[in-house]
């Protein structure tokens, strides 16, 4: 199962409503990446409003996903991440080094807009 | 399977990013007129630029989804329309009655707040 990726200006916007398996998960990050590729998109916003609890093997997806879309150039903001997810986070060490967060799609599109332009 | 739908201000996207089943389908029909509700969501763009083809079952639904979609006040615009998708839906007779159209999804979104400004 694929995790769809929907291009919207310089952006590419992910919501994320069905469960991570391991498989998802390393599709989503092969899938991001080269999108971010071939787009030349600036920033990535990631919805996790629907995810309500991650594994540790997802933690980690998750974080590189966040550190190689850095290193490739493009801005990444989480957005609805909710109490589970953020304490496996922090449990986990995963330090999401320089990554935005805010509460929802709308309010992470901003947040890109406002670092992008500032 | 379902397809996510996202909420973006007044609107919402959808991007049909895998094969349309009939299940699927018919999910999709459900989730989203029950996200329009819950939303009162103005516009909804749908985005089949990855949909290569679609079957007379499928076309009735998607037809079904935009007159169900305006009966509760809500406008359709539909993106990236591939041929052989638009050669079903008018061979099966659905009119789409006073959907708008678009390229992709942001000039659907252009389009969307150009019809509920003007």
């Amino acid at each position: 199962m694929r995790i769809p990726i929907l291009k919207l200006k310089d952006y590419l916007l992910v919501s994320v409503q069905i469960e991570l398996d391991d498989q998802t998960a390393l599709q989503f990050q092969e899938d991001l990446l080269n999108k971010i590729h071939k787009e030349g998109s600036m920033g990535v916003v990631i919805d996790l409003t629907s995810v309500e609890m991650i594994d540790s093997f997802i933690a980690k997806v998750l974080g590189d996903v966040v550190d190689m879309s850095n290193l490739m150039g493009t801005k990444v903001v989480l957005t609805g991440i909710q109490p589970a997810v953020a304490i496996t986070l922090v449990d986990m060490g995963i330090e999401l080094g320089g990554v935005q967060t805010a509460l929802d799609l709308e309010q992470g599109m901003e947040k890109l807009q406002q670092v992008l332009e500032g």
